[in-house]
């Protein structure tokens, strides 16, 4: 199935990274000309991408999104097996797991900024978690294939093998004793568990973990976004093991 | 002006939290009865909130937003004077400055983070960059009354002035030489920068920095968000300052 991308800024950000193919680019007739529009069709040219304008009426079915009548269409999101990720050779193997996660902008935020803090895969629960929709190819800037995607039947299976296979497992919980910069990230193979944004993880899951840590609140108010706390913890990891074994990077 | 807040999981987490008041609560007639309605009912009865069901028509004005039939009426957010903000009597004033941001969604999550890394202040200038709207508001998730917001005319003007009080201004700078957790953000009053999501920070401010830091890209990517490295960098000071010197957070 197609995935497609939506508005003037995102599908010319799009086009300009170059990060994802693009199968073709729909723009609704009559649309006021623009810098950002004459710029997606020159890129379009330039890139050799097909692309067409199209009656109003044909955008009707992307009325619940502000595509400001540009469409990019782009192939599917592929998904990575999880025994295939686990045979890759690879010194250390560093994951994100999302427990239930609703927000399709949070979890393609999340797997941008594990592209650029060099993860290697985002594992997500088949159900109870947002897809890899629209939205989240928007939020992901076209970072979607470019890591290992794993959708798993069960997070605690997951788990179970990722631990066999001599991972550990890190458990972002608000009522966890250690702070996220107390543990040490390098020379080792781990996955960083992250929960829903009402709940966190759930109690099952956090059973599983070797540690759990928090992200401390130096205020009275108990709420990161979870795409931000991401951020925050993986690239703890990034500073501790650039600073600390950088030829492992 | 009252700003407002929408969309049913906003105003139940608005309500929940208890960490903005609420002048009132709008709900469409007819709409769906549902758990989370009920809550948001009975928490704005227990709290003394007025509620309200009005017909379809008078939503017609939201509609540009995805409300689900419920609003939430908030007091105006409550900025601060730059100069009453420097007079405040603290030890170290850690501060985030934003020059051009775009997506008043970004601007609400940064100053959510901000909250939570117990900085003192966000300042943005009051033309070309998001302002503190309905958007905001939401993924501020009701941190914009708990942190001092300063709107400048020149960013130019308050990046002197703030060294001239003793700051030192660091800039979030994607070809900087320094990684961002090369330097030290301990014992000292400081204001990070950040740019716009396009095109950065804009020179002239550049040129005014003290230092200029990257967040690494660890692969060919050169793309967080910019709430994301907000959070980054925020936490990195938090990380320094809890570990070298806890007395002081």
């Amino acid at each position: 199935m197609e995935n497609f991308i939506y508005g003037k800024n995102s599908v010319l950000e799009l086009i300009s990274s170059n990060m994802r193919s693009i199968n073709r680019i729909i723009l609704q007739k009559g649309l006021h000309s623009s810098p950002k529009i004459e710029k997606i069709i020159a890129l379009a040219k330039n890139r050799g991408i097909a692309f067409q304008f199209l009656p109003k009426e044909q955008f009707q079915k992307y009325s619940e999104v502000p595509h400001q009548g540009v469409i990019a269409y782009v192939p599917p999101v592929e998904y990575t097996d999880f025994n295939d990720f686990l045979k890759k050779d690879k010194q250390y193997k560093r994951v994100i797991i999302t427990d239930r996660i609703e927000d399709s902008y949070n979890m393609g935020s999340i797997i941008r900024t594990a592209v650029c803090a060099g993860f290697d895969a985002v594992i997500f629960p088949k159900r109870r978690n947002a897809m890899i929709n629209a939205a989240a190819e928007k939020s992901s800037a076209g970072a979607v294939n470019h890591i290992d995607l794993i959708m798993a039947d069960s997070l605690a299976a997951i788990i179970d093998k990722l631990k066999n296979a001599g991972f550990w497992v890190i458990a972002a919980d608000i009522n966890a004793d250690d702070n996220y910069f107390e543990i040490d990230y390098c020379r080792m193979n781990f996955a960083i568990v992250l929960g829903s944004e009402k709940s966190g993880i759930s109690s099952s899951l956090l059973k599983q973990a070797d540690y759990r840590v928090k992200i401390p609140m130096l205020r009275n108010f108990d709420s990161l976004n979870v795409s931000n706390a991401a951020s925050i913890l993986m690239y703890e990891a990034v500073r501790q093991i650039m600073q600390k074994s950088p030829n492992i990077v």
